[in-house]
Parts: structure tokens; C-alpha cells; sequence
């Protein structure tokens, strides 16, 4: 269980060192996170993105207009098996109008030959009304 | 790669066939699906659900009420590691009454000794607005 635990805690730091960048304008930390293939849902957008050229485009469009005052990730939770890992978390934030913001979020990485990298990522918001279109 | 494609096509028809059992009110599919240690995700849940039991309940309280006139699994990707595999996709269903839902859909699923099992379920609403609470 020891080498889980510990690779656990890797990518959960990894997150966080991520996040900590996301929340003051930089998308760099997770775009060099991020796998060839990465896959990304969010709530803005009508299709999924796939891969890192795609995501690239939308984080790129956000630089410099991300800013919380603070964060919190909640819960983390890591499921391993061979080279992948499935972190699970809640994420809230506030802004500087004192807005709170309050996430769901999937983070399917992979152990690639540099490092764990993220091959997934699903963003959406917690506990919205249904919603039809 | 033939063994991953394989093993790919395997486990999109194990997710349409839960699907198709749940657009007719039966969530027994999905539960059945399901490793012991599964989390999940849903735009109707302020927490995150740990565990079988946990889920169990939440889709147990669904039973009977969910009915779809028809359902489509649209731009399914797997993306497959050593024994896990994350599928998205998203999901079209219209009810009788003409209402159509648009999802994000992410599964991980694990190759346990008794076969592929999800591990982890995050649904979402495609292209939603933003929400703050």
C-alpha cells in the first residue's frame, strides 16, 4: 500500500501546484501537466476538447482572467491501478467580489516515461439545477 | 494496439448496455457495473458519493423514474494504461415529452478479476451557463 499512498500523494501535489498557478491567471502549470491526448470537459464549452493543441487554444484564451482570492480543494480522492490514477475532488473558490465558486472534478492521469500527466479532465459545477436545452 | 481496441470496443458496449437499461428505469446495469470502492458525480448531488452502498441508494430513489424515448452515445474515446481505461462521451436522450438533455459523460473503469468495472462516474450538462452560488 506504501507505493500507492505515495504516488497518491505526488499527484495531489501536482494538482495543487497546478490549481495554485490556474488561480492567479497562469494555465502553464496544467497545460505542461497535460498528456499529447488530453481529453477536457468543462461547463463553457459545447464539445469535449481533445488533445493538448485544443486545450492549448482554451487555456490560452484565459490567461491572465482567472483570479481567486482563495481556494480550497476538498475530499481528494485517488484510485490507482497499473500506471493510471483516477483523483476525484470538490474545488471551491472565491473570487475577489466575493463570489464562491463550487466544483466537481475528475483527474485521470498516467504514469508516461516523464511523469504522471493528465489524460483527462472534467470540470463542472456542484449541485446545479436540472437543466434542459 | 489490437488488444486495446478490443478491449475498448469491449467496454463501450458494456456502457451501452447499461444505458439502454437505465433509459428504461432499470439503474440494475449500472450497479452491477460497479466496483465496491466506486465514486460518482451528478449535477444533483452537493457531495461526491463514496462506495457501492452509497450509490446504490442514489439510484435505487431513481428506479422507475427515468424514461427515455431515445438515447445517444455520441463521440465515444477510450483512452487505456496497464489495467484502467477512461471512456468519454456525450450523451443525447429525449424524454416523451420532447425534452432533450445534453450531457458530458466521464467513466474510469478498472479491470478487476471478474471483469471491466467502473470506478469512477462524473455526469455534467453540456455547454451550461455560469453558475454561482
Amino acid at each position: 500500500m506504501k507505493p500507492n499512498r505515495a504516488a497518491a500523494d505526488d499527484i495531489l501535489e501536482l494538482e495543487e501546484r497546478a490549481l495554485a498557478r490556474w488561480c492567479r491567471g497562469d494555465p502553464s502549470g496544467f497545460l505542461e501537466l497535460c498528456a499529447p491526448d488530453v481529453v477536457y470537459f468543462d461547463p463553457f464549452i459545447e464539445r469535449r476538447l481533445d488533445g493538448l493543441p485544443a486545450l492549448t487554444a482554451h487555456y490560452e484564451a484565459l490567461r491572465g482572467r482567472i483570479s481567486a482570492t482563495s481556494w480550497e480543494l476538498l475530499h481528494p480522492h485517488v484510485q490507482l491501478a497499473g500506471g493510471m490514477a483516477v483523483l476525484t475532488f470538490h474545488f471551491v473558490s472565491r473570487g475577489a467580489g466575493g463570489d464562491v465558486n463550487r466544483w466537481n472534478c475528475t483527474e485521470a492521469y498516467r504514469l508516461d516515461p516523464d511523469g504522471w500527466r493528465i489524460v483527462q479532465t472534467h470540470w463542472s459545477f456542484t449541485g446545479g439545477p436540472a437543466r434542459s436545452s
